[in-house]
C-alpha cells in the first residue's frame, strides 16, 4: 500500500488538477496553433470551444485577447450556444500579430443562484442556503477582482444584505440577490473557482487588401508604345490613370533588376539571343547589379521613387517580383560562391529539371554550410530594401522550390519592420505545399483557378477554398492570366470567353489579377501549348490598350462592383445555388447585415446560348417558396420584381455572358 | 538597412531551419497529442501523415516507435501512398503507454538516382554525375548510419565503384549504383539531410478484454435462491459455471462494501427503511468499515479471495464497483472532516439535484484545501488495494460527476502498477462529457444504446462511434439493462424484444453487457418509469436461473459466435448495408483476411413478422452484381448459394429475431 506521494507525482498531480474545466476544440486553429490564423482589419474572428466541467456546477467561460505590441490581455465573455459549445467574437482591429485564449471557470454565485431557485419554487425552506450566500459575497470581496467601484458596490450589498438577514424575510433576502444588479456586479468580482486556461493561440491580421485586391500585371519594358523603344517607369507613370479608371489597386511588374547576358534566351525562348534581344527579366543579374539594383533601361531610383509616389496618388500599390534565382552573371557568385552548388569539375550548378538544364539561371542553396544564415539575411535585406523604397506588396516566384522554414522566418522578419507587407505566393504544385506556404504566412496564393473551367469543379474547387480548414490561412488569388499561362480555354473562347474568367475571377475571389493584354483579348498561343507566342519575357512589345473589342467596360463595371458592394469583400460567404443547365455557374453572396445579395450567373460556354429553371434563394431571407424578391439587374439597370423559387433566365454570349442581380426583401 | 542578426532572432532561424521537411496531418491522434490513442495487443496501428519537402527533391520518412518502458526507438519505414501522404503500421505487441513520431529527410542519393536515370535515358553525359555519386558514397561512409556489415560493403563498393571510374564505361557505373543491392544499402546508410522530427503521441495498447468483453452484472446478495437468505461470496461461486456456460468472461458485482444505515432507504426507494431492508449497496460504509471493507453478509476476505481465484480458473475477472459516494455513516466523515462539506449549521452537504436531496449520500470535495491531494491519494489507495486482491476490472459509478483530472492522475497510477487494469466509466451524460472520460483514460464507456431501438438511430449512433475520431480513444460497452435502467423497450417487446436487444447489443459492439434478470426476460417496471419494480437495489430477490422461457441458448450463441469469428473483434469494421424494410437492420463485419464476412439481419419490430430486399454486398468480394457467394446460416446450420446482388428475406419474431450469414466467395 502507497500512502505517500513522491514530489514528483505530487507535482504532476498538481499540475493536472490546475485544469479542472475541460477547453476542447477551440476553432478557428491552423495546425494546433503551430501557424496563425489569418483575418485582415475589421473582420471579425467568432472563436469558439466546447467547454465544460464535472458535474453540474454552472460554469463561465471568456475569451482572451493580447492585440499587436501589448502584454495586456482583454476580456470578452463568452456566450453558450449549445451542446456544451461556447462562442465569442473578437474585433481584429489592428494590424500585426494577435494572440488569444479561452479561461473557464466554476462560478459559484452562478450555481448557487440556479440551485437555490429551484429549492425556492419547490416550496423548500432556504435559510442555511441565505446564510452561504453572505459567504460566497464575502469571498467575492476577498477576490480582487472588478473595479474599485465594484468593490464599492459589493460593500454595500454585503451591508444592505447583512442587515436583511437579520430581518428574517427569506423572499425579500432572496430578491436581493436574484436581481439583475447584483448579477451583474458577481459577473465582475465573484470567485472563478478552478480557473483554466487554455492554450494561446496566434492570429494574423492583415491590411484589407491583402485578402481583397485587384491586380494588373505589367512588363514596364513593353509600356513605351514602340517596340524600339525599351519602356521606362516614366511610361509606366503615363499608364497609371488608365489602370486606375479601369479600376485597379495593386499594380505587379515583373523583376526590374539588371539581366544577366550569359546564355541569354532569345524571343520566344530561344537558346540563344541576338545582340538586340533584351533577355529575360527572370534572369536576373549582371555586372550592372543584382536583387538590390534597377535595370538601367528602365530608370533611376529616382524616377522608382517617383512611380511609387504616382501609383499611391492613383490609389494603388506597386507590387515587385521577388525571384531569388540568378543569372550566371550575377554579382553574387563571385561576391558569395559558398551560397552556390558547384561540381567536381569546378562549374557552377544550373537549375535543371532532369533532363532539362537551365543555363541562364543558377539556384542558390539555403542549406550549405556557408549560406545558413548569411545568404538568409541577405535575402531579407533585399525585401527590406525595396520595402524602404516603398514597395509593400511582394509577388514570389516559384516560393515552393526554397525552404517553408526560410519563407516563415523572413515573413516574419520582415512584418516587424512593417506589418502590412504582402507576400503573394507564386505556387503552381501540388495541394498541399500550396497550403504550407499559406501557414508559413504568405498573405495570399496563385491558385488552380486557370484550369478550372467546368462547373462541377468551379464548384468543387470554391467549396474547398470557402469551407474546409484552409479558409482560414489561404486567401486564393485569382490571375485570369500571366506571362507563363495563356489559357487553353482562352485560346478558343473568343470575347465572350475573356468576359466569363474576367466575371468569374472577380466575383469568386477576394483577390484576382489580369496580365495586361487580357483586356484586349490577347490569346496568340505557342501551338499546342499554354504560352503566349511573342511573350513578353523575351521581347519588348507595343500595345494599343484602347484598341476595339477590348473588355475595358467590362473590368471596369465588376472593380466598381467590388468596391461598393460589401457583400464581395467577404471570401467565404459564397454560396452556390441550383440552375438546372451545367453551362451557368450560379452563386451567390449575402451582405452582411442580410437584408440584400448579389446573384450571379456565368454563362461558361463562351460559344452558345444557354438557359434554364433557377432556385431563387428565398430561404436565405426566411421567405417562403412563393414568396416576392426585388431585384436589380446590376449589369443593365433593370428593376425586377421575382416571385417564387422557381425561376427561369437565358443568357446569350454575344450580348452579355453574365448576369448579376441585387436582391433584396 | 539591417546586415547583421541579434543571437536571439538567430537562434530563432537556426530552429526553423532545422524544420525543413513538413509532417502534417499525423493521424491518429487525440487532441494533438494531449490524449493517448488506443489499441489492445495484437490490433495493428497505421499511422499517416503528409510528409513533404520543398522542391523537387527525393525525401524519406520512417515512423519512430518507443515501446512501453523502453528509452530505445524502434524504426518502421513509411511508404508513399498518394497525394504526399505516407503510412507505416504499428505493431502493438505489448501492453502500456507506447510513444510515437515521425521523421521525414531528404534523400540525396535517391534524388541523385532519380535524375541520373532521366539524363541517362535522355542520351545525355552522365560523368559529372557519375563522379558526384562517389562523393555521395563517401558521404554515407561518413554517415555512420547502418551495421557495422553496412560499412563493410559500403567500403567494397566504394572501392569496385572507384575502380570502375577509372575504366570509363558510364553505362557499367551507372548499373552498379543503380541496383537493388546498392539501393537497399544506401537506405540503410545514406545520410539524412535536414532531417526533421515531428511532435511525439502517445498510445496507450491495452489486454484484448478492454475492447472485446462479455459482462455479466449480478447483485451476489441475491444469489441464495432464497428471499430469506442473503447471499455470500460462495453463493456467487456456486453461479459461476452457469454464468460461464453462457459465455461472458467478466463477471461484474455492485459495491460489496457495509451499507450505511443513516437514512437507509427501503424497499423500492422508499424514503424510510424497515429494519430488515438490506439498503442500497451505493450507500457505502458504516461502522462496519468503508470502501476497503466487504459488507460481513457476503464473506470474509479470504472468502473473496477464493471467488477470484474460482473466477479466474473459469476464464472471467471479476468486475469491482468504484462508487466515490459515502453513507453518512462512513468512517471518513469522522477520519477526514476536511474532505466534505459542510453547512454554516455545522451539517454535513448531503448529495443533491435541486429540488431532490439525498440524505443518505454525502459526497466528497476533491478540490478543498483539505482534500487535495490527501484524498486523490486515498482514492488511488482504495483501488490499489482491491487491485492486490486481485480485482482488475473497475466498472465506476458517474465519473462524470467526479474532476477529469482526478481520473486522468487515478488512471495513470494505477496502470504503473498494472497496465491491464480495466476501467468502465459509468457516465449517461452529455457527449462530450463521456468522450472526455475517455480521453482521460477510461478503457470502456456506458453508452446511449440502451435508449437506441430505432433503425436510424442506430445506424446514426454507430456511424459515430465506429467512423469519427472518438473510434481512437472510446470503446462503448453496449449494456442492454442495468439495475437502474429497464429499458421501456423492454417493458412492452415480450421475449422477442429481448432476442432482439441481445442480438444487437452483442454484435454491435465489442464490449456488451447484461443484468442478471435480462436473459429470464424480467420486465416488471415502476408503472411509467424505466426503472425495475422491486429493485435489487433495496432488497435481495431469488430467480430461478433455468426458468422457462430463458434466452440462454440465444446467449450462448452470440458469445460462441463472438470469440470463434475474428472479424467480431475489430469494432470498427461495422458496415451497414441496404435492406429495404425500417424493421430490420442490416450489417456486417469483414474478416481480417477479407475471405468472409459475417452479415446480420436483425428484427427490430418485435411484434410482427417483416421482410423485405436486401442487397447483398458482392462488392466487399470485388465480384460483379451477378455473381454468387457461399453462406451458412449459422442459426440455422443451412448451407446456401446466394446469387446476385438483390436478394429476399423474411424474419418472424416468434421463430427467431435475427439472422446470421457466414458468407464467403
Amino acid at each position: 500500500m502507497k500512502k505517500s506521494l513522491s514530489s514528483a507525482t505530487r507535482e504532476k498531480l498538481l499540475a493536472l488538477a490546475a485544469n479542472r474545466i475541460a477547453i476542447e476544440a477551440v476553432a478557428p486553429q491552423v495546425d494546433g496553433g503551430r501557424f496563425a490564423v489569418k483575418r485582415v482589419v475589421g473582420e471579425p474572428l467568432m472563436v469558439s470551444a466546447d467547454i465544460f466541467g464535472d458535474g453540474h456546477e454552472v460554469i463561465g467561460a471568456a475569451l482572451l485577447v493580447c492585440p499587436p505590441g501589448s502584454s495586456v490581455w482583454q476580456e470578452v465573455p463568452m456566450r453558450f450556444v449549445a451542446n456544451d459549445r461556447w462562442e465569442a467574437e473578437l474585433d481584429c482591429n489592428s494590424e500585426g500579430l494577435w494572440h488569444y485564449t479561452i479561461i473557464g471557470w466554476r462560478d459559484a454565485f452562478g450555481t448557487w443562484l440556479h440551485d437555490t431557485r429551484k429549492k425556492k419554487q419547490a416550496g423548500l425552506n432556504i435559510t442555511l442556503e441565505l446564510e452561504e450566500a453572505r459567504i460566497l459575497l464575502d469571498r467575492a470581496l476577498k477576490s480582487g477582482r472588478g473595479t474599485r467601484d465594484d468593490a464599492r458596490a459589493l460593500k454595500d450589498l454585503l451591508k444592505q444584505y447583512g442587515k436583511l438577514l437579520k430581518s428574517g424575510d427569506a423572499g425579500e433576502q432572496f430578491s436581493v440577490l436574484d436581481s439583475f444588479n447584483t448579477q451583474a456586479l458577481l459577473e465582475e468580482t465573484g470567485p472563478r473557482d478552478e480557473l483554466t486556461v487554455s492554450h494561446e493561440l496566434p492570429l494574423w491580421v492583415d491590411r484589407k487588401r491583402a485578402a481583397f485586391s485587384a491586380w494588373y500585371e505589367l512588363m514596364p519594358r513593353s509600356q513605351s508604345g514602340d517596340v524600339n523603344r525599351h519602356g521606362t517607369f516614366d511610361d509606366v507613370i503615363a499608364r497609371l490613370p488608365d489602370v486606375q479608371e479601369m479600376g485597379f489597386d495593386v499594380l505587379y511588374m515583373p523583376p526590374i533588376h539588371p539581366i544577366g547576358k550569359a546564355h541569354r534566351k532569345g524571343r520566344n525562348n530561344a537558346l540563344t539571343a541576338t545582340a538586340d534581344d533584351p533577355g529575360s527579366p527572370y534572369a536576373i543579374g549582371s555586372d550592372e547589379g543584382g536583387h538590390d539594383a534597377i535595370h538601367p533601361e528602365l530608370g533611376s531610383f529616382d524616377d522608382f521613387a517617383r512611380l511609387i509616389a504616382a501609383a499611391r496618388q492613383h490609389g494603388m500599390d506597386v507590387a515587385l517580383d521577388f525571384a531569388i534565382q540568378c543569372s550566371p552573371d550575377h554579382p553574387w557568385i563571385r561576391q558569395h560562391p559558398e551560397w552556390f552548388d558547384w561540381r567536381p569539375d569546378g562549374t557552377i550548378k544550373y537549375a535543371e529539371n532532369p533532363p532539362k538544364k537551365y543555363q541562364d539561371i543558377v539556384n542558390v542553396d539555403f542549406y550549405r554550410e556557408g549560406a545558413l544564415p548569411s545568404l538568409w539575411i541577405e535575402l531579407r535585406d533585399v525585401v527590406l530594401f525595396w520595402l524602404e523604397k516603398g514597395v509593400r506588396i511582394f509577388r514570389v516566384d516559384n516560393p515552393h522550390t526554397k525552404p517553408f522554414p526560410f519563407w516563415e522566418w523572413l515573413i516574419a522578419e520582415v512584418r516587424q519592420v512593417d506589418p502590412g507587407v504582402i507576400f503573394l505566393a507564386e505556387a503552381f504544385t501540388r495541394p498541399k505545399l500550396m497550403k504550407r506556404l499559406a501557414k508559413v504566412g504568405f498573405n495570399q496564393s496563385y491558385s488552380y483557378f486557370t484550369w478550372r473551367d467546368e462547373k462541377w469543379e468551379l464548384e468543387a474547387y470554391l467549396t474547398e477554398l470557402t469551407q474546409e480548414e484552409c479558409v482560414d490561412y489561404m486567401r486564393p488569388n485569382f490571375f485570369v492570366n500571366t506571362p507563363d499561362i495563356n489559357p487553353f480555354y482562352l485560346q478558343t473562347s473568343g470575347r465572350p470567353g475573356f468576359r466569363i474568367r474576367l466575371a468569374l475571377a472577380a466575383t469568386l475571389a477576394g483577390n484576382y489579377g489580369i496580365y495586361s493584354g487580357f483586356e484586349l483579348c490577347e490569346y496568340e498561343p505557342v501551338p499546342g501549348r499554354e504560352e503566349y507566342l511573342n511573350s513578353e519575357k523575351y521581347e519588348i512589345r507595343a500595345f494599343d490598350w484602347f484598341q476595339a473589342g477590348n473588355i475595358r467596360p467590362d473590368i471596369r463595371f465588376f472593380n466598381e462592383l467590388r468596391q461598393t458592394h460589401e457583400s464581395s469583400w467577404d471570401f467565404p460567404n459564397l454560396k452556390f445555388y441550383h440552375f438546372g443547365n451545367d453551362n451557368i455557374l450560379y452563386y451567390g453572396r449575402m451582405a452582411p447585415d442580410k437584408s440584400s445579395m448579389l446573384l450571379f450567373m456565368v454563362l461558361l460556354d463562351p460559344h452558345a446560348a444557354q438557359g434554364g429553371q433557377y432556385e431563387l434563394p428565398l430561404w436565405e431571407f426566411g421567405l417562403a417558396d412563393d414568396a416576392m424578391l426585388n431585384a436589380t439587374n446590376l449589369v443593365t439597370g433593370q428593376k425586377l420584381q421575382l416571385q417564387g423559387k422557381q425561376q427561369h433566365w437565358w443568357i446569350n454570349p454575344d450580348e452579355c455572358p453574365y448576369v448579376v442581380l441585387n436582391v433584396f426583401a
